[in-house]
């Protein structure tokens, strides 16, 4: 059955893999499945056949036959589950690596987006300068403890998992800010995610579609 | 084997569900599981031992035999997959309801947590007056969202499922803000949700647990 997923028609960053529909892409190259973009329109998004696929009017979206998903962690998941290359076959392995899925977008991504809305939606406001810091600091909390915890080894737990794709994902984010080089070992984690082969044809496939000659 | 949760000793709200060892208590009631909870002071949940379970020194944790998971989403997930009660057998309403369990976390949860920052964090700071309704306004979008979707239907997909359990978690939140008035369809979602009787015993537990005398 064809997988059908869609992405920003112009990415607001012009491809260079913020937009979320990269860790969709990532993850169905990570398993070999092919896959094909339908690109939405910022108008679109916001028009009853897309909000019929996603209520909160957002990209990507995942369309196998019948099935309809939003949210790029169950849309991962769901490829996790289907083929193999995203999740140990052990189950208590495959149990924490899902923690880390969830840890990527409930612990760590909520400070992160709190930083991108204070730069982004906020910096033509008073407080602006003077309550960075304070999320900066949110953020830092964080990646002090992620830090930790992975220490010297490659990956979050042991093999490669859809749990590193997500928190990998999450951190990349953080590139533009600068924080990332005061954690060594996450500069070299997000580097180490974002070589991996699959990882880099999900990136250029995001940048060629974002990079293609409007229709005469 | 015994299934032993890590909750707070005092929970800051006094026992009245917002700590998040209640939304692992109440999937443990849905599915009919007993379990067993190990308070952790504050002082407790920075230290090693804790660190060791939680990288984050957070609760709640989940312990079963040889397995340790933290994240309220994957414990959840865990519960609902090895017991009946939680996930629908078909496998696409089974993905759409873990698609809930990720929105609930990642796309509402998120702003709301920002308000509870602004509100517990920020109040003392000049900006907190002005900047107040801009947070609001973040989380009333998603709102408006989440009530256009749930329309007059009793859940998100069909049958109550996780995702029903982890988004009226969430809702939880802002019961105090008074922004849930403004959408009856989910005032009514969350009292639907409080009222299940697994849920009543859950956050019955979690009160008495925060409300025993202390030892003499």
């Amino acid at each position: 059955m064809t997988i059908t997923i869609t992405a920003f028609e112009r990415s607001p960053d012009g491809g260079r893999g913020l937009a979320r529909d990269t860790r969709v892409r990532w993850a169905l190259e990570e398993v070999g499945q092919p896959y094909v973009v339908r690109p939405v329109s910022f108008r679109a998004m916001k028009e009853p056949a897309h909000l019929a696929r996603h209520p909160f009017g957002q990209i990507p979206t995942y369309e196998e036959g019948d099935l309809v998903l939003f949210e790029t962690g169950a849309i991962i998941f769901h490829i996790a589950e289907r083929h193999a290359g995203l999740l140990p076959d052990d189950a208590n392995a495959r149990a924490r690596a899902i923690t880390w899925m969830f840890a990527a977008v409930n612990t760590m991504e909520p400070p992160i987006l709190e930083l991108a809305t204070a730069k982004l939606l906020e910096s033509d406001r008073p407080w602006h300068d003077q309550r960075l810091p304070l999320v900066e600091d949110r953020v830092r909390n964080r990646l002090k403890q992620l830090s930790i915890r992975l220490g010297d080894a490659d990956w979050l737990d042991g093999a490669f998992s859809a749990g590193d794709l997500m928190m990998a994902s999450v951190l990349l984010r953080l590139k533009s800010s600068g924080m990332l080089g005061e954690y060594p070992n996450l500069a070299a984690y997000l580097a180490r995610s974002e070589t991996r082969p699959a990882s880099v044809r999900a990136f250029a496939a995001q940048l060629a579609d974002n990079t293609r000659k409007p229709l005469p």
